[in-house]
């Protein structure tokens, strides 16, 4: 079902990462649901993570272990458990798992970080993960990188993954980056699992900064169906293994490795709504003329949210009698009808508040039926702009989340 | 599909109330679609309209002609067509229709309240409606409220509509009323179409006090799918018709008439939740123990808008883990998990933010079988408590809105 997306072709290896999984039966038998990442020394790690005010027990853990430092060796991944609303016991088995990784790679427990993704509610099956390990940590090597993309997968349709190249003073980076979600997607400051690692020589700062900005252009701006997870959580690891000299923010190499990550997350966040779940459409929402970002962030998420807008979109029906009332109900004080516009792609909808004389359905559902377009919206107020990105609402929703657990 | 809901049985008159419907063809021909209600010399009315900034024509004209007066003749309502986003000949519209109601009654035109539901953004069929106006004003009748409410129909699959008789120092005092709407349904300062109408003798000031005050228990509780309507319209008349003194709100037939008009808002509030598109199961959201009604409310919201908590409610799957993201997401600063409780009717699912240990999936799921229940949440932060009502999201849902229009 996903909507102009498939699996990526060859990752490009990042010089001091290597990736190994195995199988450890976390909710069923049968695949590999388990990905150590390990890093050379000197690298460093940033992370942004959900704001769910129940964060799961491996975000409190991740967050806890980089409030100390940005030395991290390894990252634990698994698949089929969230391990969220799981108690002090949650807590233990990710402490628990994550010293198993140390052990095998020999190094201090608080340098490895846990990432769980899967059903809420229920104990990670601690034994059966910690005897996996020392498999997966056998199996390391910089080459699987598509691999280690397709274990994360939970209800995913697709592996999610992408590298970018450039150059700088310092010679050739790599950036290359996996992520894994479908739904319960509305992250905020970070998606459901992003993964991304870089060669570049990067001060602790840059990569703090590259992160959360290249994070709030991309995963901050989708949306499947509003619900946020308990286990957002992105990082990204510079193992300096490119050149001599740290680059901090400042700095002219620090702006093109920063672009690269940038890119790297927007595809993935792109990936994540194309493989939404259920999607049959891409739809992009720009919201411009606004009198700041936060406003214009606003309407689009009310255009982007609204299970009616969503329907009609699945229906390929130019209904947008909906998106005026979505620009209607977000809230935004002193709104004025008669400034507001609507396109989609380049069919003038609305002008100034009126329905315009050229537009008749037809045009509307010639745009509609492309499994990708663009709703634009001028709210005739200033000149802030917000683009965000989602997916339609179809059956195949319903069904994938009413039979999921059973 | 609507939840434990059947059409109402014989609805009281109430003295000084006459309704006659007529078919103008609006959206196709072959049914009644337009209403008028007449109101004897004395009446009284209040209103309250949506919060939509794209507010529809007919609203904008009731908000002017209320600002100017309390004292009105009739209300004109027509199914099948939102004269919204239409711009000034909608406006013109709604202003046309009425005056020809006024003509038709012998009253003046700022008298008269004009309501539309159904499709936005296209003009009325302003001809055929005011031809219809007068067959329609020719057959009013004060028994004729059971009719009324399946005229305003659109997608709802059952008429609405419920009557009290209370007994005041004054006399017996009726409350009848009758509502429309399953879909874009989470009013903010009234619903979809509500119109309710009592014979008691009330101060202007009285009928306004009693119409928020019942409208805040009943509509402004209640969500289908997140969605505010351009329409959203609640309008209470007071013909004056039992007792020969005014009765204002500190009088003690005060609180009997206002009680009885809460009573009818909430049971016509929760029939629109009941006949909810797609509805399998009518929802009843409790949240108790926050610190003010505004963060008990966000939390219920949060809870009951959430599609992955709807589809799972659906599929009667007891997904306690979707309900914990919920309250998470709600974004109630400085919440702790620690302090948090969550039941289904009596089953208790977690305590202190930690998943009970005498639950089992069994007993949750034969809560959620049934066709109504209560999610109850203690957030363990105060004593202010809210409750919602909301219904399920089906395939049906779906096929609803994504074949509206075809």
């Amino acid at each position: 079902m996903a909507v102009n997306l498939s699996a990526p072709e060859k990752l490009l290896p990042v010089a001091g990462v290597r990736l190994g999984v195995a199988e450890a039966a976390i909710k069923k038998p049968g695949r590999n649901d388990l990905l150590v990442v390990a890093f050379d020394e000197g690298s460093r790690v940033a992370g942004v993570f959900t704001q769910n005010a129940f964060a799961a027990a491996p975000v409190q853990l991740c967050r806890e272990r980089l409030k100390a430092t940005s030395v991290i060796r390894a990252w634990l991944v698994n698949a089929g458990n969230a391990n969220a609303a799981t108690g002090d016991g949650g807590l233990d088995d990710a402490r628990a798992t994550s010293a198993a990784v140390a052990s095998a790679l020999g190094c201090a427990p608080e340098q490895v970080l846990p990432f769980s993704t899967g059903v809420i509610g229920q104990r990670l099956p601690r034994e059966r993960m910690t005897a996996a390990i020392p498999s997966a940590v056998a199996a390391l090597d910089s080459a699987a990188w598509n691999v280690a993309a397709a274990t994360i997968m939970t209800t995913d349709t697709v592996a999610k993954g992408t590298s970018r190249r450039v150059t700088t003073a310092q010679g050739e980076v790599t950036v290359t980056g996996i992520a894994k979600g479908v739904g319960m997607i509305e992250p905020h400051m970070a998606t459901m699992l992003g993964f991304i690692a870089t060669d570049a020589r990067l001060t602790p700062a840059a990569v703090d900064a590259a992160l959360r900005s290249a994070v709030d252009d991309s995963f901050n701006c989708v949306t499947v169906d509003s619900d946020t997870s308990t286990n957002d959580s992105c990082v990204l690891c510079a193992t300096a293994r490119v050149g001599t000299r740290d680059v901090d923010t400042g700095d002219a190499d620090y702006a093109i490795v920063a672009a690269a990550i940038r890119e790297v997350c927007v595809e993935l966040a792109q990936a994540i709504v194309r493989d939404g779940e259920g999607a049959t459409r891409f739809i992009t929402i720009e919201v411009g003329d606004a009198a700041s970002v936060a406003e214009a962030r606003q309407v689009g998420y009310a255009i982007a949210n609204s299970p009616l807008v969503k329907t009609a979109m699945f229906a390929g029906d130019a209904n947008w009698g909906r998106i005026v009332m979505a620009i209607g109900k977000a809230g935004v004080a002193g709104l004025d009808p008669a400034r507001v516009g609507i396109l989609l792609d380049d069919v003038v909808l609305l002008e100034r508040g009126q329905p315009h004389p050229d537009y008749h359905e037809q045009r509307g559902a010639a745009v509609v039926a492309r499994p990708e377009f663009t709703i634009r919206v001028s709210l005739g107020r200033g000149a802030a702009h917000a683009r965000l990105w989602t997916c339609d609402f179809s059956y195949e929703y319903v069904k994938i989340n009413a039979e999921y657990r059973t």
